[in-house]
């Protein structure tokens, strides 16, 4: 999976060029943006103590250094606002190139960047503490953070950061379920250390298998790798692993290389079930080629440390199978300070932490929050439907025409993204103004409020809460990044929509996010993609597409480079298997 | 320090032409080998029962993959033996360039090699078991092997061994000469995973010192890194990491650069007191201008969490020294299975396993012993003067003439390489007959036993052991492999020199050491070499030699490559400085 923001444009741009021009192109010209702004390096001396008084600028806290808070440092004002940031590590990483790291593929130094490095040429200072931040208190507009490095240096680990305006991007844990034994028996692929000890694991796999003494059985259980999960993450892992396999292991363990097992679990019908059809069916049937066996429709009761037990849905059938490794990728659950922090604006019920479409958390006012740690609650058209219907009837007519209609089209589609979703889903209507006719097709002279409710009856129903991807948390870091940029000439000149349910307009319009399509490596060279505009593309001139587009996206020119030497050096010498 | 084996060649065929030359050619032609014999895998598949009956092949066991057994394995005729390797790493790592691991100057992966791929290319089948030999069996040509991964895998991990040949080369562990808290507060530079934790803990240095609410006090202990032994190993890892701050950590961490403070501890009266005289001082007044401490007669007594405690000789002071990070480098020390195998083999009372001049263990008939973990019991002249006497007077007159001297003068030099050491040490003599000449400098006719062992009474006063270097343990693998390799034609043709105390001739010449030099690379991209022939040679121009020499001796192609992209990224884009 992985974010095409380029690629729409690129596709237009490049259609018919060569491969390897468009990923030599991408990658210069995104880059070179980048190497730009790096290039003017900040070195003066900033003081440390960070709750010192500067009255005139705002303190703007920002937690997380992962896509969203870093999409929004990037381009923060450091002139405008004294800007802090509180993360436990002291990078960025660029996560779709994680099952890469597992495996070998890619080095983990490779997909990261410090994040002091990233915010170096601001023209103000950054203050950036690695620490994790423990507690929101939201009430007195302060957090509690405290460092995580466990060693025996000295000074006080815990300090409070006041703000003004606090950001959230904090992004989610690993969901376990509650199933017993997963936190302790499992691996995770979350973040840079899990790839590495992931990869570690597998060596160890490999070289307590072929150990003298032992049973082909007992061989056959240390090589039987199971990967819980059968989304985009897992996938790739159980596509990387397969590869690493039949390209380099074989060669150097070939004594055990045919007790090796694969197995990929999915409690849905299908692996891959939130891209196209055709993606999750090629990907299944190439899986089956490889021998990577797709248990779906199952579910994981237990693990322990010697095997795992799951139920086969349609048979209520337990059975319980011996493993070497299992890999745990199913989904993200709330991180406890966020959970904290809800409880405290009144969001305990929900499940996920919400914001308004401005990434306002609701119940608070300086609070934003972006990235997989919080959700949009878009607003339905049909609660504000009353007020909708009464701002556009000017005259107070009680009825609305047409053209009083058209007068306040565009606000309803910037405020109501769903409303275009809708359009777009419902072929016979070409226009917004098409729903505005009688059930026969001909259109209304005049509505009154039913008729009006009744014609935008169904546009909530294209609805859906945004994913939880890299690709969401980069385009709301930029966004809310620009807002707070722009947050005192908007107070004068609002550029939002207008407020139905109020007096004038919104300062800014909401975020609406943009989907570029998403990746599916696939191993052996080939991979699928789900691309705009139900594009669908399979094989081996998608991977060289997947490379050019993970090029073109890295955050800087140094971690460009390695990532392109990287798959060069694999391509020549193969991956390294020494256990470090 | 480095290994020149190569130096000297280079230096006699490159003399006058430029660096870089040098470096590409060094580089490339002692890479071809390598890369020639790489390109033949071979990848029938072996069987996994080690202990199986194959009537007709000795089995050889090999202890370590070091620089000692890694270089027997390279050239030991797989075809001839059935091999076997045990190993707690399953990698080769090449040493000499762990202290740039330390601070990304090179990534870790880099340097390291794994075993398989090293032998994958022989002849037949070696079996290579990731584990540790805890227990050496000499009375029953057996050694007990235990796996230390620790993990939830199935199946025995303990193993037993037999041998017909056993070679140790397990290396040595760190020496902390008992000093209590050494062993829990300080870092070691002996493995790759310690230079990796040392490049995270100095990090965490940064990142805790300059967290909000600590007082200036507390910031200058976290960031007072102390390197205990100013061997060449300490010094450069005191020259990497101030290199490393002021050429990336300023710019990062400019609020507490002025706080950072190193010290080098040295109990002899001179850092790099192996080294030439010149290199040593040269070393040090570089060292004081970096603001780098060097406190030379000092003795530690004692290092705890948060200070070290140390004595000052010339003083009997004692005083107390808060740190950050302390790293021990100071010797090494016998490993534990060695020291209960030399209880076995009557040299319990040494201080490190000895072996003959061949590298056999004294005391045992099939175990040999190469590299960090045995030194050579170099037989002295005056020992065996009677014998040699005796068979050189061939006509048994009870004296002996010039001529019957010059007829064993050369299996003598073979024999007791300390009169050739003693010959060039003693400007006056030219020859080795001129041994034989009376004190007015006249030559003696015929001398009598008493007169032959007063002629070669001072040559045992060049006798020293061997270091404890990669360039020996390196030889002492290439050397026994050749004897393992020849030893049937050898049994046959003798090509040693004669027996002195016995009949007939040895099998082979006696293990002898060729010293191409040694490098201290000092920071600043200046080094200082000692080479052949007491030349000392000191600046940039040696830090260009000490890069070529590195690049050539890398173990392959992979890593050549890989080490000297690192080097040329660290140029560009400098070190990373991400927490993982
Ligand atoms: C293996 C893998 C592959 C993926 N592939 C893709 C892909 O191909 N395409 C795609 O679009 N998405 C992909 N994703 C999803 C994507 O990584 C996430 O959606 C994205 O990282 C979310 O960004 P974020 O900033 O919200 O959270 P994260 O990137 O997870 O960052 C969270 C940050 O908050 C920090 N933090 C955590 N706790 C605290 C605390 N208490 N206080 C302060 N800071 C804290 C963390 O250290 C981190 O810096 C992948 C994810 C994974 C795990
Ligand atoms: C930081 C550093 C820098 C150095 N720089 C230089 C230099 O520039 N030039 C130079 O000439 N020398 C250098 N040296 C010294 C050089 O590394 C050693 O002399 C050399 O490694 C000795 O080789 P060895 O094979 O005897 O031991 P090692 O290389 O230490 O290898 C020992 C092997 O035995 C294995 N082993 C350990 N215990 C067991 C067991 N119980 N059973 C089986 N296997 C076991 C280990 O895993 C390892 O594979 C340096 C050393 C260090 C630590």
């Amino acid at each position: 999976m992985a974010i095409l923001s380029f690629l729409s444009r690129a596709s237009r741009t490049y259609k018919g060029y060569p491969k390897l021009l468009v990923l030599c192109t991408l990658s210069l010209s995104s880059g070179g943006l980048v190497a730009y702004s790096e290039s003017q390096p900040d070195t003066r001396a900033p003081h440390v103590d960070p709750n010192e008084k500067e009255p005139k600028k705002k303190r703007v806290v920002v937690l997380g250094t992962g896509w969203a808070g870093t999409s929004l440092l990037k381009d923060l004002d450091a002139s405008l606002y004294d800007i802090q940031v509180v993360s436990p590590r002291n990078y960025f990483a660029f996560t779709p190139l994680l099952p890469s790291v597992t495996c070998g593929t890619v080095e983990a130094r490779s997909i990261v960047e410090p994040i002091r490095n990233i915010v170096k040429k601001r023209k103000g200072e950054v203050k950036i503490w690695e620490a994790e931040c423990v507690k929101i208190d939201a009430a007195n507009n302060k957090i509690l953070c405290r460092s995580n490095i466990e060693n025996n240096l000295v000074g006080n680990r815990e300090f409070f950061l006041e703000y003004d305006y606090l950001v959230i991007g904090v992004g989610a844990q690993v969901n376990t379920f509650n199933t017993p034994g997963v936190k302790e028996n499992c691996h995770f692929l979350k973040e840079v250390e899990d790839a590495q000890k992931i990869r570690r694991s597998v060596i160890d796999c490999f070289e307590t298998a072929i150990l003298p003494g032992l049973s082909e059985e007992e061989r056959r259980t240390n090589l039987h790798f199971i990967i819980v999960g059968g989304g985009p993450t897992g996938v790739e892992f159980a596509a990387e692993l397969h590869d690493f396999l039949e390209e380099d292991l074989v060669k150097l363990y070939p004594a055990v290389k045919d007790l090796v097992r694969i197995t990929v679990i999915q409690s849905g019908d299908h692996i891959l079930n939130t891209f196209d059809e055709r993606i999750s069916s090629f990907a299944e049937t190439k899986f089956r080629r490889d021998g990577i066996e797709v248990q779906t429709g199952c579910r994981v009761l237990s693990v322990s440390d010697k095997d795992i037990t799951m139920k086969v849905k349609s048979k209520e059938e337990v059975c319980t199978v011996p493993h070497g490794l299992v890999v745990w990728s199913t989904g993200i659950a709330t991180r406890p300070v966020v959970r904290d922090f809800m409880e405290q604006v009144g969001q305990a019920k929900r499940r996920v932490l919400e914001t308004n479409e401005w990434l306002r958390v609701k119940g608070c006012e300086n609070v934003y929050a972006i990235g997989d740690c919080a959700t949009i609650d878009q607003r339905k058209v049909m609660e504000d439907i009353l007020s909708i219907f009464e701002a556009a009837d000017k005259d107070n007519s009680g009825t609305l025409t047409v053209e009083e209609f058209k007068d306040v089209v565009d606000d309803i589609l910037i405020r109501y993204p769903q409303v275009d979703h809708y359009l777009k889903s419902q072929r016979h209507l070409r226009d917004v103004t098409d729903l505005l006719k009688d059930p026969q097709g001909n259109d209304w002279q005049e509505v009154n409020v039913e008729q009006f409710k009744l014609a935008l009856s169904h546009v909530d129903s294209q609805m859906k809460s945004l994913p939880a991807t890299a690709q969401v948390a980069a385009q709301q870091g930029a966004y809310l990044s620009r807002c707070l940029n722009h947050i005192i000439q908007c107070e004068e000149n609002p550029e939002g929509p207008r407020r139905f349910r109020g007096s004038g307009r919104h300062r800014f319009r909401p975020f609406q996010y943009k989907h570029f399509g998403q990746f599916a490596p696939l191993g052996g060279e080939q991979a699928a993609a789900e691309l705009p505009g139900d594009w669908v593309s399979i094989g081996h001139s998608t991977q060289w597409l997947w490379y050019s587009v993970y090029a073109s996206k890295q955050v800087s020119w140094r971690t460009r480079i390695l990532v392109v030497s990287d798959w060069t050096r694999r391509f020549i010498f193969g991956r390294d298997s020494s256990r470090i």
